[in-house]
């Protein structure tokens, strides 16, 4: 049995994945249960009126990739262009670069050449993505996966990154439900770091480490393709993982029927979330294989999904150090994910 | 001569020291000179009464370690214990972990020993680093070395991380200036990274890649000893590195003359960024070696001070990817600093 948190002292942990050491602080934690966000993200019926994402606005945005279903102005789901893109989606001509050469050779330049799309999740202002049934987030899902195998016919592109900003606080600027996708022409260093701790650990035991992702203490749910859990050495607190039960290394291997479990598996952890910590701002993250991966590489590599909710900034000692001070041991924040029990 | 903003194509920039890709995308840019902050970190004058940093509320602190000058009421630095330390300067006796022990073959586990501190820069309430006299910064900067060479009699402790938030957005939970080191266990992943990527610097070239730190279009200000540049892949607006001229591994090697050499162009520094970006919160982080640092690392390892205005949060693309996206070009924002004098 765990010994009372005052008592406890704190741990340092590093998992297999991520290969990062997180302090794990009792004194610094308040109790696992009133852990709840101060800040609210916004219900999303405060700008209604002059939305771009909203159905019906669609000539506000920029130019849109594809919609579900196609060719339909009853759209479900659509993948556009973002308006401000962090990469430029036509290649450069030449080397446009203001620094001058003998700083070049200090570090590395590329062309900023590579995809910034979004994803509007649903046509309604004030649907968010947890209001849609199973079967609508496996549409987002599905939606994903489409514009993955596309950018993955541009052999620049090396890595694409899935993620969702919700709330102002956890990075969004628009409050109509949606997310993010960037292609890059590089492998981002948190992968590189990631597949390498993967693996070391497959070459030292055989196995791969997100088959074999710890539950004993940390399970949260299970649904018939998913498993959710609060990892071994969580960065921040109430941090979830929701892991494929078998071994596949690629997000975009998800078909229809596994879209549809892990569209009920997402909603229903979003909702316990939102209703166990005051509906915080929160991020999410598809963690992938890069395009153009080994078959020697597809062993110990296998996708799964992030969900982070904001509830404290990083300071100085996250910025120095790479490492995360975490309040919350991974244990107790599986309790109070496990609470509440909830049916869709 | 630099194109005009508008025209330039987005880049990603690494450079040969923290061996991350960063994203400047200009389509994501105001004018770098309207990037001032929104929410300009509060001055101390709200909670004098209740401040147990001030001089006189010195029972109401944790433990005190020492302070400048020594057994003198009338004191201008304190270095105490933090009440909420995320580590625990008691050893463990045994482990006393929770978690079950086939979840903790997945990763590594250590015991949370080590130290954490605050250095109180100012015995006043409602005054900043940037307000103190190069010698009274100084004092601040020596009582960091003088509490990293008590922390390296401890063959437990392997590195310190200083660092300052300034600012609730930055981190800081109390207004009083102050800052904070821990003393850590472990080597932490950054600063592993950032040797690492040091060491094939040296070994490509020859050279120290601090020493060569780029300063062509990047410098902002000169000082005797010191330089102070925005870095050649800066991963956040306006971020700005203080550089030693010599080579000097390890921060804790800083004497007298330079302290105050340092402490000048630390308050210049933050005395333009508070000018041109509207009294930022922000952070600073002091990178320097290992403890025990062998003999054969000191030639490439070359200690720096990092300062970074919190003037944008972080969101899913950086949590995924380890990857920023800078909207101001390390050019611009060299600019933007060198436009105004400050003399002091």
């Amino acid at each position: 049995m765990a010994p009372p948190i005052e008592s406890r002292r704190p741990e340092l942990r590093k998992d297999s994945v991520t290969n990062r050491w997180v302090i794990f602080s009792p004194a610094r934690a308040k109790r696992p249960s009133d852990f709840k966000s101060k800040s609210p993200a916004p219900s999303s019926s405060d700008s209604l009126q002059t939305c771009p994402f909203c159905i019906g606005q669609e000539h506000h945005c920029a130019p849109e990739i594809f919609r579900f279903p196609p060719q339909n102005s009853d759209w479900k789901v659509r993948v556009i262009q973002n308006l401000y893109p962090a990469l430029s989606r036509d290649k450069g001509l030449d080397s446009s670069t203001s620094l001058s050469s003998d700083s070049l050779l200090w570090g590395c330049l590329l062309d900023g050449y590579g995809f910034h799309d979004v994803i509007i999740e649903s046509p309604l202002h004030s649907v968010h993505l947890s209001d849609l049934t199973p079967e609508d987030v496996a549409q987002v899902l599905l939606a994903y996966k489409k514009r993955i195998l596309q950018l993955a016919g541009d052999d620049s592109i090396k890595y694409v990154q899935v993620f969702k900003n919700h709330g102002a606080s956890a990075g969004a600027s628009m409050t109509h439900s949606h997310s993010q996708m960037v292609g890059l022409p590089v492998i981002p260093p948190s992968v590189s770091t990631r597949l390498d701790s993967m693996k070391q650990y497959f070459n030292q035991t055989g196995k791969c480490s997100i088959c074999h992702v710890p539950t004993k203490d940390l399970l949260v749910d299970e649904s018939v393709h998913f498993i959710s859990v609060v990892p071994y050495a969580a960065s921040f607190p109430f941090e979830l993982w929701i892991v494929p039960r078998d071994h596949v290394p690629h997000f975009h291997e998800l078909d229809q029927e596994t879209a549809v479990d892990l569209g009920g598996l997402l909603k229903v952890t979003l909702m316990k979330m939102s209703l166990q910590l005051n509906k915080p701002p929160f991020n999410f993250m598809i963690h992938t294989s890069p395009l153009q991966a080994l078959d020697s590489d597809l062993a110990y590599s296998h996708w799964f999904f992030q969900i982070v909710p904001q509830l404290s900034g990083v300071g100085g000692f996250e910025l120095g150090t790479g490492c995360y001070i975490n309040p919350v041991f991974p244990e107790d924040a599986a309790k109070v994910m496990g609470e509440v029990n909830i049916s869709i």
